[in-house]
């Protein structure tokens, strides 16, 4: 694999699909990487045999990529630090790493959510915690599915940051072959379409696990989009972005493909598992199980109607049926689409 | 099936798949439908075997449905006309059909084209050579795959017109507890949605046939909607109508399924077959083929750059090898998004 980047050393924390993906991603662009992980199983798997076997299976990584549980040997002398923890744990992990995050680096957040309780974005949430200054604060997003990155398929990605400087630091530190990323400087815009559509393809999933096609499933996409644009709009995100990558490109990877674990998830529930069956079948929680609350309390706050996300919350945090709320979003699709 | 408008004579002009699933609505919405066909065991088989095997095998069609071949019979007394032939040929079609037209009908265009030479939309066709009045047309559009219509799966679609009246009435004539149609005056903007579509699902289905995943289908998608859009708008087109149902839902819903024949065909040409060899194994040259080369025509008369329509051209007329074309509109992605 060619090299386009300078080298640098990078620490990603977080050993999920998706951070263990971008660090393939970082090792092709030549930087050195450093994992850190919580669980000692992972971290050595991937030091010792190269592999994570649990989140992507048949990927061998980079001998430029090293692991560890110790976050300040990971964190040591990192010129990039790479957020890759599940949304709902930032906080808790920042609060104790905060004394090693080396004060000059470039933070990237992989993380699509939106903290329950605060409403904040994950960005805001490493500004406030980390206590990092915004301009050197960047959010990667775009039609990113992981299994296909590690295939070294073609993909176009967004780097998002309020400085363009970072933005563009950051993007060429990425930038291989196979993985394009661009610039762009509305962060809100481009982290509530990734939070939203965790959300948007749970409710495709469980059309389609209903037995409904792929003209109700675009339907369902199209109305998504809509009312992430509304909410993005009204909090100062560019309504261009969510016409995208960033927005309806993420979309529609995330609603459309079997690889997407929201979208399966969602399938599952749609054939009559409820969540907690899901869960122990899958051993994980999809990120818009735990975001829908998060982003129908921050639509709320801004008084922004989110009826997809509001059905799908009332599905997965109140036991509703599925049937009858699909059905609903559906017959609603008329009535919402008079702007 | 309730019916759910009051009862009219239809005239639908065309027996492919769409006319066909269209006739199953207006039947089903309690409308009396008289079919026209240009072959004889096409419009036999509907009218006295309730069946049409070649497009939708397995429906079974109303008894308010009958066929014939006759045009001038089909259009007797006909309250509403649908017009469903291939988008070249509905200039010659209008033609022969003009002395037989009734004035006072209401016209509902389902094709989606532009026609080559001379850069019409299928209603400006309409009102220039069947003499019709702009405000007693319209068109109707949307995610709407013929094979789950059949189903009767719900879908929701718009119905355009300049005429909100006639909008109205057309949309309340097709309406049906799984089909919801909603009312749009943006004629231009449906049309042009409906046209590209089937050109972005032709390189979205050469992708999928290279062994390309929904990273880069996704995104191929999204650069497709935002040319679509600079079109648009340049012809007048509201750019919102480009998020809506008549946009980003058409196009998703055609580029995703495996049941849309412009998906599939670009399918077929990204495994290495050539045009020829997908028409002679499929028995229908897809509408994008055709629809290639007039957009692009159109896009230049008017100077927006195409880089997709480009491509696609390039591929079905000029016979340039798909893998090259898709890498190419990969590695413009970057370029493309910074608008």
């Amino acid at each position: 694999m060619s090299t386009t980047g300078t080298s640098r050393r990078v620490a990603v924390l977080g050993t999920g699909s998706w951070g263990t993906a971008f660090s393939m991603i970082l090792a092709d662009a030549g930087n050195d990487v450093t994992m850190w992980g919580r669980r000692a199983e992972v971290t050595d798997e991937i030091r010792r045999q190269h592999t994570n076997g649990q989140y992507l299976p048949g990927l061998t990584l980079s001998r430029r990529i090293t692991a560890t549980q110790d976050v300040a040997e990971a964190l040591d002398g990192a010129q990039v630090v790479v957020l890759a923890v599940p949304s709902q744990s930032l906080r808790a992990n920042l609060e104790r790493w905060r004394p090693h995050l080396p004060g000059d680096a470039l933070h990237v957040s992989l993380m699509k959510g939106i903290e329950l309780g605060t409403g904040r974005r994950m960005s805001e949430v490493i500004c406030e915690v980390g206590d990092v200054d915004p301009e050197r604060v960047s959010v990667v997003t775009g039609p990113n599915l992981a299994r296909e990155i590690v295939r070294r398929d073609p993909a176009a990605s967004v780097v998002a940051s309020a400085s363009k400087d970072t933005a563009e630091a950051v993007a060429h530190a990425c930038a291989t072959p196979y993985f394009r990323p661009y610039t762009e400087t509305d962060v809100v815009g481009c982290e509530l379409g990734g939070a939203t559509k965790n959300v948007v393809a749970l409710a495709v999933g469980m059309a389609e696990g209903l037995g409904m096609g792929d003209n109700s499933k675009a339907s369902i996409i199209t109305r998504g989009l809509a009312e992430t644009t509304r909410l993005g709009v009204r909090l100062g995100a560019k309504p261009l972005t969510f016409s995208g990558l960033a927005g309806v490109g993420d979309l529609i990877a995330t609603c459309m493909s079997p690889l997407s674990r929201n979208h399966s998830f969602g399938v599952k529930l749609g054939q009559g598992m409820t969540v907690d069956e899901v869960v122990a079948e899958t051993r994980q929680v999809a990120e818009g199980v735990k975001s829908a609350e998060s982003i129908l309390a921050l639509a709320g706050s801004v008084g922004v109607d989110m009826p997809i996300v509001e059905q799908v919350a009332a599905v997965v945090h109140d036991g509703r049926d599925p049937s009858e709320v699909v059905t609903q979003l559906m017959s609603r699709a008329r009535k919402e689409e008079r702007r």
